[in-house]
């Protein structure tokens, strides 16, 4: 509308580009951010900055990390021999915060979907068929989502690694069906790990 | 919970700290500005430490501004003798977006609240009758929320106008009681305006 000034405006039609943020809501942080102390923008600003610098993705598991390798492929306590293997790294911080898992991760980035033309090349498939050749993983863990395209992933990757002869699980579905994995609360999640019951 | 690498631990706590923005959201945000171009992110980030070093007050009517003067207060034609004084910048924002006022405005950052010790020097009402004096103003439109705030700030202020020999009118209550004006639709806001009565 361009009633307030252009930085302002400029500032407002930066956030409500993000998710769930419409222009209301963007107007109403913008105006918070220039009436707090200006600590509080400036932290803000340089965390954007920052983190887009800083964080990559783990060379191991997929995960994000600050380092080649994350906090949890790096730790020498988690059994590196028990893999769990879910779609985003939000999945894995979901499981993390149900305290139900203390082997390591593996991180797809993706769901299988042939109708978006995404097969198992688009998704870290390949990587984690060399992790259970290489590293003599004793079970995979599928945790992926109970979506359509979350139990088709788990479907084929299950088939495939009990071809190599890995013994493959899948978290039981204590999930609600349809559900996404990150915003499940953690007791279920924690049942789901524990009834988890062989492919 | 430290599951995240820092830098992205960091930006949640970073967005989590704005208004209505629970760690959940944060969490969500964050994770989309590490997936959005590069580009997003840093429009984002240099937008918020532009915004807070270009706005500045408007030495006439106290709204937010990159210039001395606003551009309202900048426009000639603007009708500089009808004033329309309001709380924040925001209620400003949503008079010009109903249309419905071709005067300037006056911004008092607040209301009168003796309970929280704001008084009349806490807000910028010293600055509004120093206006009414020397700009010859025809008439000053009170447009103060509703709120017990708003209707008792209008009344003080329009005393003391009227003692000054001003001609003071207050927006017609159309807009709901205890409503916050800049979350009024455009056509509420505009028949208060057209309806407004003499104090």
């Amino acid at each position: 509308m361009g009633v307030y000034p252009a930085a302002l405006e400029n500032l407002i039609r930066q956030l409500a580009r993000l998710p769930g943020i419409g222009e209301k809501t963007a107007e109403r942080l913008a105006l918070h951010l220039l009436r707090a102390p200006a600590e509080q923008s400036q932290a803000l600003a340089a965390g954007i900055a920052r983190m887009k610098e800083a964080i990559r993705l783990c060379s191991r598991c997929g995960g994000f990390s600050d380092q080649s390798l994350c906090r949890i492929c790096a730790n020498p306590g988690r059994e590196p021999r028990l893999l769990c293997v879910v779609e985003q790294p939000a999945d894995m911080v979901a499981i993390e915060k149900s305290g139900s898992f203390s082997g390591t991760y593996h991180i797809l980035h993706g769901t299988l979907s042939p109708m978006d033309g995404i097969g198992p090349d688009q998704i870290r498939f390949k990587e984690l068929v060399a992790r259970v050749q290489e590293e003599r993983v004793a079970e995979v863990i599928l945790a992926t989502g109970t979506s359509l395209e979350g139990e088709a992933t788990a479907l084929y990757i299950g088939e495939q690694l009990k071809a190599l002869g890995a013994r493959v699980t899948r978290i039981a579905s204590g999930v609600p069906v349809g559900g996404d994995l990150k915003y499940i609360d953690q007791v279920t999640i924690k049942r789901a790990m524990e009834t988890r019951h062989a492919c």
